[in-house]
């Protein structure tokens, strides 16, 4: 997992932290799933995502209205249930619009 | 480290995403002295802060002027310097303006 690449602001983001519950039930599979779905959505632009107990999961968009798309996939509609019943115990989910960003590159640095 | 209780949208987000180098050079304590000294910061909501190789740290402020504010304190200023020059091999900086949450948790649900 590395820094997403994503283009010059704006853009959004939507930031998905949570926790899990011990309940594994195909978890892993379907994580996998949704990523590789998620990056085929028109749209898409990059994601993070990082666990240490709670997990953070950054996901970037073009617009608001790819998000919406995302959100109401069939597909993705059945794991948010699932995730719901079995996988989280907790989540958050903040939908913001990036308005600035900058970045630093020590392999890109003048020494 | 847990879901931060932030107030109703809309408020602002710092996503820094980062890769470290192998320097440790009192990384930690540096770290713990900044998570410190931003919790006293005036319009400061909470934050989320993760690390599995890739870091996700997500800040959250009232205001752009308050992350302003915590961007220019001084002694945050020596920790960036000192970020660039030995900690993190590259990291990026995103400044977001929440929008719209949404949260689940099931301990408050009726069953």
């Amino acid at each position: 997992m590395t820094i997403a690449n994503t283009p010059a602001p704006p853009y959004y983001a939507v930031i998905f932290t949570n926790l899990r519950t011990e309940v594994d039930a195909n978890y892993g599979a379907t994580a996998e799933r949704m990523e590789e779905l998620a990056t085929q959505q028109p749209g898409y632009l990059g994601h993070e995502s990082v666990r240490e107990g709670l997990g953070i999961t950054v996901s970037y968009w073009e617009s608001l209205e790819a998000i919406r798309n995302w959100k109401k996939n069939t597909e993705h509609l059945l794991a948010q249930q699932a995730g719901r019943d079995q996988w989280y115990s907790a989540y958050k989910t903040r939908i913001c619009r990036v308005e600035r960003d900058y970045e630093f590159d020590e392999s890109t640095q003048v020494l």
